[in-house]
C-alpha cells in the first residue's frame, strides 16, 4: 500500500480555511489525494479530512507533524493525524454469539479491515475456538456475582498492557461503566440490535414483533455513558414479513448487524469518522 | 377487469382448514385464483386471503354470500368478502402539504389504485387548487379556537354523506377523537413522517437530525386512539448523510412518504390486509 | 433562496488545484459554502464542485465570471458556471403514459425542483389534460408516416422558440436523430425502463420476466446517438417475486422509473453533475 | 428440531388442486404447518409448497412416501419430498478467494443453514487453510495444461465418493462441462459476480466501471450449460460513487457476494425453490 497520511480537522467555520490548509499542503509540495469538507451552517462548524500522498517524501513525518501542528494552533484546529502505515491494534470484546466475530475476523485475513487483532476477549469461554481458529489470542474474564467491577479492571489491565486503540464490542452483552468508556473515549464501537433510536434497551427483537414492524435493522455506534446514545456510524434495515416470528427476526438480524458493525468498524479504521456532539461525520468512500 | 371475489379470513388455528375450505370452493366449482394462508404458531391464529374467479357465475354473489356464511358459522370464521367491482370510496384528509395528495390522485388517475374519490377534506383551504386539478370535490373544514369537536362533527358528517369507506390522512395535521376513530375503526391510514417507532409524535426529522441517524423513514399504519401506535402496513427509508440539514430531511422525506402512503392504501383497497391486535398480516402481491 | 454561484469544474490531476482554485475564492473573500471534488486516479482528472455565496457581492456576476474566466485560462480548467437565480427552462417531452410526467411536474410545484416548465410536448395527444392541470402549454408533435425527421425539426423549433435548457425525455417513445441531440448534448435526460446495461432496447419489461430476475430497476442517463449508451445519472431497483406477471413488473416499474427520473432531473438542476466520456460524476447532496 | 415433511410440488393448474391435496393431509389427520402456492395464469402451471408435522407420526415415512406418491400419479403431480431431519450434503469449490467461503462456514457452525459440508474442493491449493479451521477436509483439484477433463473427472469421483446433494460454487473459477452439470442437474449453485443479465462473462467490475453505473449486484443461480444463463435464485445490489474504483467495487461486491450466495444457499436447503424452465418459484420464508 502506498505510504499515506490522513488528517481528520474541525473547527469553527470561517472564510478562508479550504485555501490556508491547502496552502500548507501545496507549499510543501505534497500531493493531495483526496479532500472532502463539510460545513456545517447550523452549527458553524468546519470538518475536514484530507489524504496527502507521502510516497516522495519532501518531509519526514516528524517534520510534517511539527509544521501541521504549527498551523492547527494558528487557525485553531482540533484535529488528528494518521499515517497509512501505522496499523490500529483492536481488540473484538464477544459474549455467547459469534457472528459478528467471525465476519470481523474474515474480513481481517481477507486484507478487508486495515488493522491487528491482538485479541479477542470474552465474558464467557464459549467463543475461545473462534479466536484459536484465527489464531488469535483469547481472553476470559468472567463475572463474578457482585464482582463486576473487578471483571472491568481485569478488562482493562489487559486492553492496556496490549497498547489496544480500538475496542469493539461484538455483542459483548455487559454494560460499561462510565469510567472504563472515558478511558476509551471514541474508541469503543458497539453494535445494537435494532435500528436506534427505536427499540433501545433490552430484547429489540420481541419487541419489534410485537410492533409489527415491516423492517428490522441494526445500528453501530461509539459507546458512550448512556446506554445505546452515542453516536451513530452506521446502520442498515431489512425487510421483514408477518411471517417472520422472534427467532427469525433474530436470525435475519445477525446478517444485519454483522455488515452494519464490519462497516463502522471499516470507516473508523479508514479514519473516515469525526464525533461531534451526538453525531458523527462520516465521509463515504 | 374479471370479475373476482376475494375473502380475508382469520379463526383459531386447528388442523384441516384448509382442506375445508378449499373443498368448499371445489364443491361449488369455483376456480381459485390466489389462496394465501399464514399460520401464527405463536399466537395459535390462522389468516388467509382466498380470491375466486367470478366470471362464468355458478353461482350468485347473494347466493356465494350465504352459502359461504353458513361455513363460516360452522368453523367460527371472522372473515371479509369484497367483489372486485365494488369500488372503495376514499376520502383524502389533507393541510397544507401537498406531495402525499398529487401522489394518490396521479396514481387514481392511472389507474393504480382501485378506488374512487368523492372528496378531499382539508382543515385549511391551501389545497383546494390540487384537487381542482383533478375536478374532485374540495370540503374545507377550519378548526376556530377552541372549536375542534364541532370541526371533527362536520367532517364526519361530510365523510358520512359521501358513503366514505377509508379514510386517508394525507398529512392532516389533526389528532383525531376517539370517538371519531372507532366510527372509522380499521379504515382510517395515517402517514407518519418518521421510522416508528423512532421519532414517535412532533417533529420527527429535526430530532432525527438531532440523533445523528443514517437512515430516515416513514411508516403508514391504521389510526388507533393512541397516536402513532397503530397497526402499521409498509415502511420504508432512505439512507441519508451527515450533510442533509433538518430541511433536506424533510425534503427527502416527502419522497418516502409519498411511495410508503400509497404503496400501504394499495395494499388496504386489494384487500392484501388482515388486522390483528397491533400486527397486520399484509399478503405480498 | 440565498444567491449563491456554482462552479464545475473538471482539468488534468496534478499538485496544487485545489490550493489555486481556493485562494482565488478566498483572496476575493468570497465565502465558499460547499466543496467537493474528486480525482480520479486512473484517468489522471479532476472535477469539483464550488458553491459560494454571493449574498453580500463582493463583485458583480460579471467580473466574478471574468475574473474566473483568466484562472480557468491560466489553469487549463474545463468549466461551467450557474447562478442560483438563473431558472432553466426544462421541456418534457412524452408520449402516452403520465406517471413521470405527473411526478417531474408535481415536484415543481411544490418547489422541489428549481426550473421552470415551459412547455410539454408529446408526440401524441394524450396527455395534453396533464398539461392542462398544471396550466403548462402543451404542443403535439405526432409523427406522420414515414416522415419523421420533419417531426423532429418542428419538435427542435419549438424548443428553439422557447430558449430550452434541458429536454426531459418523460417515456417519449422516440428515438432521437443525432443531429438532435448533437444541438442538445449533454442537455437531454432519459429515463430506461431497466437497470441498464442489462435489458437495453424494447420491451424489458417482458424480459426480466422471462429470465427471472429476482429485482427490476431503472435508469437515468444522458442521452447519446448510440441507444440507451449514454452516461448513466442514477439508477434504482426493487425486489419483485416469482409471483409478478409482466404486468406486474410495468406497474412496480412506474414507480421506479418516476422516482429516478425525478433524482436524476434534480441533481442536474442542482448542477451536482459532470459528465466524463461515458461515466458522470454526481456529487452528493 | 421438529420433524417435518416439506414437498415442492407442480403441476398442471386447474380447479380443485388446492382442495385435493389439503384433502390427502387432512384425511391423514396431518397439521399442515406451511401451505404456499403459486398459478402462474400465463403458463397454466401450478406450484405448492406444503410442510406437515410428522412429530406424531400418524403414519411411518414410508407409508407417507408410497400414498402421497400414489396420490401424485393420480393426479400428474412433479414434486419431490424432504425429511426435515435428512440433512443435505454440501460440497464447496473455490478458488482463491475466500470471502464466500468464510461466510458459508460461519453460517453452517452458527446453525444457521441446515446441511452438512463433508468436503471443500478447490483447483488451487490456497484455500486449504480455511477448511482446515472449520475442521473440514480439503481436496486439491489442481488443473494441468490441457487437461481439464481429466480434473473435472477427478472432481465428479470425490463429490460422488461423498455422496454429495449440492454443490456450491463459491467463486470457483471454472467453467464446468455440460456432462459434469448435468449429473448435479438443479443441485449446482453459482455466485455471478453482477447483476445478471447485465456483465454476463468476465471482469464484471471492471466493465461496471467502465459503464458508470450507479449501482453493482451480484446474482446466485443454478448452473446450466449455458454460462451465466441457469435459473436466478437470488439477486441484490449496493449503491456506489463515481469514487469507487474498480478495486473498490472488487472490494465492496465481496460483501454483496457473500451475502447472496448465502441466502440462496439457504433458500436451497430450506426446500424453497422449485425450478421452472429459466425461472424459479422462491417461496419466502
Amino acid at each position: 500500500m502506498a505510504k499515506q497520511a490522513c488528517f481528520l480537522i474541525q473547527t469553527e467555520d470561517r472564510k478562508g480555511i479550504l485555501a490556508e490548509i491547502s496552502a500548507f499542503f501545496a507549499g510543501n509540495a505534497f500531493n493531495v489525494l483526496e479532500c472532502k469538507q463539510y460545513s456545517d451552517m447550523r452549527e458553524n462548524r468546519y470538518y475536514m479530512r484530507v489524504v496527502i500522498d507521502m510516497e516522495k517524501d519532501c518531509m519526514t513525518r516528524r517534520a510534517l507533524s511539527d509544521a501541521f501542528a504549527e498551523v492547527a494552533a494558528r487557525m485553531n484546529l482540533k484535529y488528528s493525524l494518521h499515517f497509512s502505515d501505522d496499523r490500529c491494534r483492536m481488540a473484538i470484546l464477544v459474549s455467547k454469539t459469534s457472528h459478528c466475530l467471525y465476519d470481523l475476523l474474515a474480513h481481517v485475513r481477507e486484507g478487508d479491515l486495515p488493522c491487528e487483532v491482538p485479541l479477542v476477549l470474552g465474558n464467557h469461554p464459549e467463543l475461545e475456538h473462534v479466536a484459536d481458529m484465527f489464531n488469535i489470542p483469547f481472553f476470559c474474564c468472567p463475572v463474578e456475582e457482585g464482582r463486576s467491577l473487578e471483571q472491568e479492571k481485569a478488562v482493562l489491565e489487559i486492553l492496556q498492557q496490549h497498547k489496544i486503540d480500538l475496542v469493539v464490542l461484538a455483542r459483548y452483552m455487559r454494560i460499561l461503566s462510565e469510567s472504563f468508556i472515558e478511558q476509551y473515549q471514541n474508541r469503543i464501537i458497539n453494535i445494537h440490535h435494532a435500528f436506534l433510536p427505536a427499540f433501545q434497551g433490552g430484547n429489540p427483537y420481541m419487541r419489534a414483533w410485537q410492533r409489527g414492524v415491516k423492517m428490522i435493522g441494526a445500528t453501530a455506534h461509539y459507546a458512550t455513558p448512556e446506554l445505546d446514545e452515542g453516536p451513530i456510524i452506521e446502520q442498515d434495515v431489512e425487510r421483514i414479513t408477518h411471517e417472520a416470528s422472534p427467532d427469525d427476526l433474530k436470525q435475519i438480524g445477525k446478517d444485519i448487524e454483522r455488515r452494519v458493525l464490519t462497516r463502522a468498524v471499516r470507516a473508523h479504521l479508514e479514519h473516515r469518522v469525526i464525533i461531534t456532539g451526538r453525531r458523527t461525520i462520516v465521509f463515504a468512500r
